[in-house]
C-alpha cells in the first residue's frame, strides 16, 4: 500500500514531558490522563524520549495495570500516531480481528459472506508468524494473488467488489509498531491493556465502523486461559464502546485447530469447502460454526441481517462464493486455478497409539509440526513452503483404533519430517468417551 | 587515579543468555541464580544485552524484589565487573560509607580518628550532588589540596599515613556505573535490593575489611522513612556477612543537619572543632555523638578497641587532629591555612518568626538553600562555591524568642540569597517544649 493522505495526523501536543515522571507515576499505581499518554508517545516517537524509558514504562504497566479509561486513552493516543483511514464513504464499512489460531482461515470465508450480504471489507491483514498461519499468506497460494494495493485501488475494490485485503501498512498506527517491537524484546508483550489497546488502535485506525473480534483460549491459542481470554475480550468491547466503535467479541475454544486443514493452500482448500455449503456447522464443522457466528454479529450489528439462517442461505447458494471468486480475481488471482492449488507431493501419517475416543489434539503442536515442515515463520520476513501442512481425519469426540491416521501430513522429500513428528509424540490422546464441547464459548457485546 | 592493575577481572562467562528469558523470569517473581546473574550483567557490560532490556529488568526487580541471596550474588557481579583494590597488605583497613545527609562532614573526623587508633583508610570518596556535600568537594575547600592520587601514591600514603582519599575510579565496578545511570533515567533509583548492592559493590571492590555504614533516615536522607532505612541497613549488613566482610550498619537521624555548618569550607571549620575537642558528644553536639560511635564500631571490628572512652581520648588529646594534619600535608593541603579558609564575605540571618522551643528544621530545605546561594550542583560536573553555607545557631531542643537568628547565611553579593531565603520559609518550627530524640537510632551487626 503506497503512503496514503493522512486522515488525522498524529496530534502530538507541546505539553512538556518528563519521561521519569511518567514512569514514576506508573511506578506508584497511578493512572496517565490523555494529554500524559499523548505527551509520552509523542516525544517517543520524536525520540526525545528513550527505548529504555519506555521500556521500563512497561515494566510497570504490566504491573499496575491500566484504568479503562486509560486503555481507551492509550489506544486512541496509537491510532493518533499516523494516519486513519477513512472508510465513511463505503457502505456499511466492517472488519474483524482474530487473536490467532491454528487451522483457523475465518477471515477467507467470512469476508465474502458478509460482503454477500451487503457490508464492505476493506481489511489490512498479517501475516502469519510462530505457529500461527496468517490470511494474506494463505491468500498467496492462490496463483497471482497480490496482496499488496495501492490506496486507491484498495478503495476502488472494496467499494466494487465488497472486499479488498491488503498487506498491513506501516502508516497505521506507527506507534503501536514501535511499541510492539520494545514488547517483544522486554518481556512485556503478556499485559490485557497493552494488548487490547495494541490491537484495537489499529483496527480504529483501519476506519471500519463495526467490528467483530474472535478472541480465541485453549492450547493453541495466545491466551491459554479461559479467564484471560475473557478480560481480553472485555478490555476491547470497552476501548470499542469508549471509540464509538460498535465492537462485540466472539469467545471461541483453540485447544485443537478449528478446521480440519493446517496450512496455507490447505486452508484455503477447506474454505472453499466451506463457501460451498459441503458442511454444515456444530462440533463436527467448527470452522463453519465459527464462520457462521462471526459473520451474523457483524452484520446483525450493522443492521443487515436479522437472524443467523440468513447468513446460512448465503453460505448455501453459492452468494458467497461467487462473491469470493469476484474478490480473487480483482487482486489478480487466477480462479481457474482454486481446485488445483499446489500442495506439497509426499505423504506421511500421524496414527493414533491407542483405541478409544479421541479426547484431546494439541492445536499448538499442530501448528509446530506444520511450521517445522517449512509451513511457519521462526521470524518476520522468513521464506515459508505454501503447499506443506496436515489434515485432519478425526476430531475431539471421534471414535478411532489403534494406528488409524489422526492426520495425513503433506511435506516435501521428508524436509522437516522428523521434528514435526516429534512435535506431534503425544499431542493426541485417546481415552474414555467424551462430548466434545461447543467451539463458541460466548459473545460478549 | 591512573588505571591500575586489575586483581580480579570481570569474570564473564562463557553462559548463552537470552535477555528476555531473563526479564520474564524477574517478572514472575522468581529469584535469579549467580550464573544468570552473571552471563545478563556480563552481556549488557558488552553491549550484547540493550538499554531497554536491563531497563525493564530493572523495573520487575523494583515489582518482585530480590532474595537476600540474590541481593548478595548481584553485588559480587558488580564488584566483579571491573578491578578490585587489594588493600590486603595494609594494617586494618576499613571503610565507612553514609547514605547521604546536610552538614554530615563524619568522614573528616572519623577517617583520621580511626587511623590515629590503628587503623587504615585507603578509601574512594565522591562529589556532592542535589543537597547533599561530598567530601572530596569539602577537602578542596582547603589550599593545595589534591583529590587525584595515582594508584602507588594512594597505596604509598595509605600505609605512611594511614589515610589517603582520592575521587571515585571508574575502574572500579564499572557495570554499577552503568546500571547507575540507566536506574537513574527510568525511575528504578529507589529499591532496596538495587540501592544495597550498587552501595555494596564499590565497597567490596574498595578492598577494606570493615566497613561501617551510616544509614540515615529523615527529612534531610534519602530514605524519608525510618522502616525503608532499618530494610536498607539489614540489606547491605546481610551482604557483607555473605561476601566476609565486617559491616556494621549505625542508623542515625537526619530530620536537622547533623552538624551546625553546612557548606564546605564552613563544614571543614566544624569538623576541625570536633578533632580539636572543643566540644562534648550528646544532642547538643550531634556530630560529634555519630563520629564517635562510627569510629567506635570500626576500630571495635577491627579488634583495636573494647570501649567508646578510648576513641574519645584519641580526639580530646589531640591525636586524631595530628593525623588530620598529616593526611592533608600528604595530600598537598596547606595546613597553615586551615583557620583561614575562605568563606564567602556576605552574611544574611534566617530568624525565628515565634518564641517557643525550636521543634523542627528541615534538613533537606538548609541543604537546598546552601544549594542555591551556589554551594550545591544540579548535575554532575556543575561548578560549586566552596565558601557559601549556613551556621545554624540552635538546634531542635533550644528555647528561641521572635526575631533572634536560626542560622546565618554566608553568601556572595546576594547571589541566590532570595531562593535560599525562600526555601528556608517554613522550614523551621517553634512550640511547646520537646526533648530531641538521640541522634544515633541503632547499631545493626
Amino acid at each position: 500500500m503506497t503512503k496514503p493522505e493522512r486522515v488525522k495526523t498524529a496530534d502530538v501536543h507541546a505539553v512538556d514531558v518528563n519521561p521519569v515522571d511518567v514512569i514514576l507515576a506508573k511506578r506508584r499505581g497511578e493512572a496517565h490522563d490523555r494529554a500524559a499518554l499523548d505527551a509520552f508517545i509523542g516525544a517517543y516517537q520524536r525520540g526525545a524520549v528513550a527505548d529504555y524509558q519506555v521500556a521500563a514504562w512497561l515494566m510497570a504497566v504490566v504491573w499496575r495495570g491500566m484504568s479503562d479509561a486509560e486503555t481507551a486513552d492509550l489506544t486512541q493516543v496509537l491510532a493518533d500516531s499516523g494516519e486513519r483511514l477513512d472508510l465513511a464513504g463505503l457502505p456499511h464499512p466492517v472488519d474483524k480481528h482474530s487473536t490467532g489460531g491454528v487451522g483457523d482461515t475465518t477471515t477467507l470465508v467470512v469476508a465474502p459472506l458478509v460482503a454477500a450480504l451487503g457490508a464492505t471489507v476493506a481489511k489490512l491483514s498479517g501475516r502469519g508468524l510462530g505457529h500461527s498461519g496468517g490470511t494474506i499468506d494463505k491468500l498467496e497460494s492462490i496463483p497471482g494473488f497480490g496482496a499488496t494495493l495501492s490506496r486507491e485501488a484498495f478503495l476502488r475494490q472494496a467499494r466494487e467488489v465488497g472486499i479488498a485485503v491488503t498487506g498491513q501498512s506501516a502508516d497505521l498506527a506507527p506507534a503501536d509498531g514501535l511499541l510492539y517491537a520494545l514488547r517483544d524484546a522486554t518481556g512485556t508483550v503478556e499485559s490485557i491493556p497493552l494488548i487490547a489497546s495494541s490491537i484495537m488502535s489499529k483496527k480504529l485506525a483501519g476506519g471500519a465502523k463495526h467490528l467483530v473480534l474472535d478472541v480465541k483460549s485453549g492450547s493453541g491459542a495466545f491466551m491459554k486461559s479461559d479467564d484471560d481470554a475473557r478480560e481480553l475480550a472485555r478490555a476491547m468491547v470497552r476501548i470499542g464502546q469508549r471509540a464509538g466503535l460498535a465492537v462485540r467479541a466472539v469467545r471461541s475454544r483453540m485447544d485443537e485447530p478449528l478446521g480440519r486443514a493446517v496450512g496455507h493452500a490447505l486452508e484455503v482448500n477447506e474454505a472453499l469447502a466451506v463457501l460451498r455449503g459441503d458442511a454444515r456447522g456444530g462440533a463436527q464443522n467448527a470452522l463453519r460454526e465459527v464462520v457462521v457466528v462471526l459473520a451474523f454479529e457483524l452484520l446483525e450489528s450493522a443492521g443487515l441481517v436479522s437472524g443467523r439462517a440468513e447468513v446460512e442461505a448465503a453460505l448455501d447458494d453459492g452468494r458467497a462464493l461467487t462473491r469470493f471468486e469476484r474478490w480473487i480475481d480483482a487482486q489478480g488471482g487466477d480462479v481457474s486455478q482454486l481446485d488445483r492449488l499446489e500442495v506439497a507431493p509426499d505423504r506421511a501419517t500421524w496414527t493414533a497409539s491407542a483405541s478409544g475416543t479421541l479426547r484431546r489434539i494439541d492445536a499448538e503442536r499442530v501448528g509446530v509440526a506444520v511450521s517445522r515442515l517449512g509451513g511457519g515463520r521462526a521470524k518476520k520476513g522468513d521464506a515459508i513452503d505454501l503447499g506443506v501442512g496436515a489434515v485432519l481425519h478425526a476430531r475431539v469426540g471421534d471414535e478411532i483404533a489403534a494406528g488409524d491416521a489422526i492426520a495425513t501430513l503433506y511435506h516435501r522429500g521428508g524436509r522437516g519430517l522428523e521434528g514435526a513428528l516429534a512435535a506431534l509424540a503425544g499431542a493426541a490422546e485417546v481415552g474414555p468417551p467424551l462430548t466434545p464441547e461447543p467451539v463458541v464459548i460466548e459473545v460478549l457485546r
